[in-house]
């Protein structure tokens, strides 16, 4: 199932060109239900709904180190410290936005906006303390991220050892378009991974890639707990603007349209815009 | 007002020995509603009621740097990185618990659990990107918060240049015993803070030691958007046990009860008990 949220907040699975709600409030309510709600009857058209970030959960680990090309990538360039396995830190759930909305570029703060192509995982049954081989019942989906990162700002916070603002600012979040559920998706271990800007592709990956299995990684991470519809990510691949021999002419810039895609979970189109853009003046303390 | 959640949940403010219950479902409410609900009429004994952590926020920003003592202790032991100002991440919301609750001691994990006493503030009114100036009119009580961190677990994450896990491992977040709004506290930059483990004194310090303002840290933190009831930490204080000169003597043991105490925000006591006697039997994976 294509589950995803739309227009004010009702939520439905996608089949062809159609949206069929779901009688549930919320994304988040549906995986606490056990992902098992009933439809209304309510049908829309695909192409006139407005889709919304498919989920708002209650925790967004963020993981990294599992694709060893990325720490590979940022070691080559003597990036600030090694991206070893384990990485483990919490993304902020009110910088979350969907397919389409803008990444509002904070001019006054950065001028070194990238991009990271992740695959995010979806927990359905709440849990804590289990191995690798329980896993498995606690995957419900799958979907797409685009952690946008400050790179001069996650610099500074390196210096002490722990970062967060560079990624946690207002809009840096983009996730979806949809959430796959994990029986469509089948193995989430084979799937291409492409993220381009402007059309020009700049990350090229496959989960095949990761160093560690899905169920190891949300395994490990779970003394820290579970709830229902928690998100999880596996890292991003190489490839991003701060490992290139020219970062600047890879940074993203206003106007840019950033398309994060993934095999089987379609593909996430954002564009950056200015601050005078989104709020229709200067920044101005 | 001392706003508390208590029993199965229910809401209410602390007068003297009653507690008068206040129609809201959660203090996450209560603040999403301005901070101005109705007492239902109900009114109970306080000791006959069981305290629960005051408040499960949306977000929970952690910061640190914010007192330099904390900074000259671990520089003196020569610690992983300097604990620069403008420090934040975010806490783990399904690790909090609250007075009285057991802090599970994952030795399987662990066998270096630490103490941090810290101020928090309770986020009232929604915002994002606004200056000092702005922040009082966001800030709408305090709490208090013992940081429970894994010593041995948080300097491997460091050589990644960024931690969560060791402070996030479930149990590890106690606050409380209750939020007091602030009105009532007044000047939140003169308190006398104090952690006790068995009633020795560990750590002793005042919040005037800190070397920004609150509403600075506040605003400082805006462009990561806050929702009403958010917490966001003002970090610890000398005396820590890593900071000491020697450690595993001051590390936390199962049996331990430790005391975090901020003048005006009352006592928050929580025992450290061992994974056996938390569930009645050994760890096993």
């Amino acid at each position: 199932m294509k589950l995803v949220t739309f227009d004010d907040g009702l939520v439905g699975r996608l089949a062809d060109d159609l949206v069929l709600e779901l009688d549930t409030a919320s994304a988040r309510e549906f995986f606490e239900r056990g992902g098992s709600v009933p439809e209304t009857g309510r049908r829309f058209r695909a192409s006139e709904v407005r889709l919304r970030a498919p989920i708002v959960p209650k925790k967004f680990f963020h993981t990294a180190g599992n694709f060893r090309e990325h720490h590979d990538d940022l070691a080559r360039v003597n990036w600030s410290h090694p991206v070893n396995k384990g990485i483990v830190f919490f993304q902020n759930v009110d910088a979350i936005i969907g397919p389409g909305d803008p990444v509002v570029y904070p001019a006054h703060l950065t001028n070194e906006l990238d991009y990271e192509l992740e695959m995010a995982v979806v927990i359905g049954k709440p849990g804590k303390f289990f191995g690798a081989e329980q896993a498995a019942e606690h995957i419900a989906g799958y979907l797409i991220f685009n952690d946008i990162t400050a790179r001069d700002i996650q610099r500074r916070e390196m210096e002490s050892g722990v970062f967060s603002f560079s990624k946690a600012i207002d809009t840096f979040c983009p996730i979806g378009p949809y959430i796959v559920t994990a029986d469509e998706v089948g193995d989430p271990h084979d799937l291409d991974m492409e993220l381009r800007v402007n059309g020009q592709v700049r990350q090229k990956s496959n989960t095949a890639k990761m160093s560690v299995t899905i169920p190891e990684l949300v395994a490990y991470h779970s003394p820290q707990v579970y709830s229902a519809g928690d998100l999880i990510t596996t890292g991003t691949v190489a490839g991003v603007a701060a490992s290139t021999d020219d970062p600047f002419a890879h940074y993203l810039k206003p106007g840019d349209v950033v398309e994060a895609e993934i095999e089987k979970l379609g593909v996430l189109r954002n564009r950056v815009v200015s601050w005078e853009d989104a709020y229709g003046a200067p920044w101005a303390e």
